[in-house]
């Protein structure tokens, strides 16, 4: 095998010697699309015990069997970021949870807002894109992505000790906003949805003592841009890309 | 008129009250998508004249005529920040143009590289694209995008004096790179294509004096994610977002 690693979520314990039963999605992935055939490797890894190559032991149509070899990389721990946002067009959302994915956040919490463009969220759906981003990107765990949750409820039981970054259209051009954190301090980021926040959203988020507003410069960004950029501040300042 | 401001791209001459005439596509966005019709507000710019509130005069099916008003905003000029970038799937250079507008890109320059994932590139629809995003985004500028050229022969003829970060893979983890840059330094980031770039072109990089290598994490970002990434760091670092 040459090319790029073939990367698999498993959900099943690894380990040596371990025998993975490979279902029909990842089957047809592996073995039809991928075109792995019985001896070849494949790369697979759960969430909790790092990344292990395996090789495949059986490949049928509808399932097939991967043995464990040896442990490539130790089990990797995501920053400790929350991604907050609001739900937009389809193909814009799944671009937020994918891109959320590999700038390493650690979960995705849609949020229901005032001027939200959509209502429907496939949690499902959106929890697969967030499994496929994962093992493109080479990550060893997958954010979870929750359910759909009004925004007041979810900064009604806040908890203790977590900084939120408000990416606030309202400070375009005004600067900063992200001196305030700082390494290792449990963080989120909240982005609006296409039609910004309310009036009484934005008052309510003033008020709330863990909220920084941040500035994502000069220009209206979309929303899952602000996402990817936001993300990628922190990633640089507080997270793993520092 | 409530809601958002409505902004259109135009290739004429703006100043007090100015007629500028509006062809058919323009006409079609404005009053059969957006609705106006006769006295109402529309903003126009066109990349030297800032930005123009202007009254619908016109409102036919297949023209219109708007006449400017008053200036809402001064003619704004891009960071001097280049971005190359090698075609991927068509959904993700679109997404690449786009987002290059709203971050602030001046000039948008695909590259074909040996592992370049797509042969083809509608530089006359990549163009549109750009014009959509800066309608969108508030910009007074339209970044231009050139016509597909080879990387070797862009870096052979490369201008004194721009310094070009490259989002080299393999520096996944080995942090910073930007440190070497300054604001106001005329700048490019370069972005490689889905495969990455062969040795031989990462070996001439390497050895270009104006090249300078950047991390963008310790996963491995698809190309539209690097390249976003990477506009962000800059535009926080040494452009309008400071």
């Amino acid at each position: 095998m040459t090319g790029p690693k073939i990367r698999v979520f498993v959900d099943q314990p690894l380990g040596p010697g371990q025998a993975v039963a490979l279902d029909e999605a990842r089957a047809n992935y592996l073995f039809a699309v991928m075109r792995l055939g019985a001896g070849d490797a494949v790369h697979l890894f759960n969430g909790q015990d790092g990344e292990w190559r395996a090789e495949v032991a059986e490949a049928g149509r509808r399932r097939g069997i991967a043995v464990c070899a040896d442990q490539t990389a130790p089990q990797g721990v995501p920053s400790d970021l929350w991604l907050l946002f609001s739900p937009v067009k389809k193909d814009r959302t799944n671009f937020i949870v994918e891109k959320a994915v590999e700038l390493g956040a650690a979960r995705l919490m849609p949020v229901s807002t005032r001027h939200m463009n959509s209502e429907r969220l496939r949690t499902d759906k959106q929890q697969a894109h967030a499994v496929e981003a994962a093992e493109q990107c080479g990550a060893t765990w997958v954010p979870v992505v929750e359910d759909l949750q009004p925004l007041d409820r979810l900064l009604a039981g806040w908890p203790e000790g977590r900084r939120l970054y408000w990416a606030d259209e309202a400070r375009a051009g005004a600067g900063g906003g992200w001196e305030a954190g700082s390494p290792g301090e449990p963080s989120a980021i909240l982005i609006g949805p296409e039609g910004g926040f309310s009036d009484d959203e934005r008052a309510r988020l003033a008020a709330r003592p863990f909220v920084t507003p941040v500035s994502l410069g000069p220009r209206i960004l979309r929303a899952e841009t602000a996402a990817l950029a936001a993300l990628t501040l922190w990633q640089a300042r507080f997270g793993d890309w520092r």
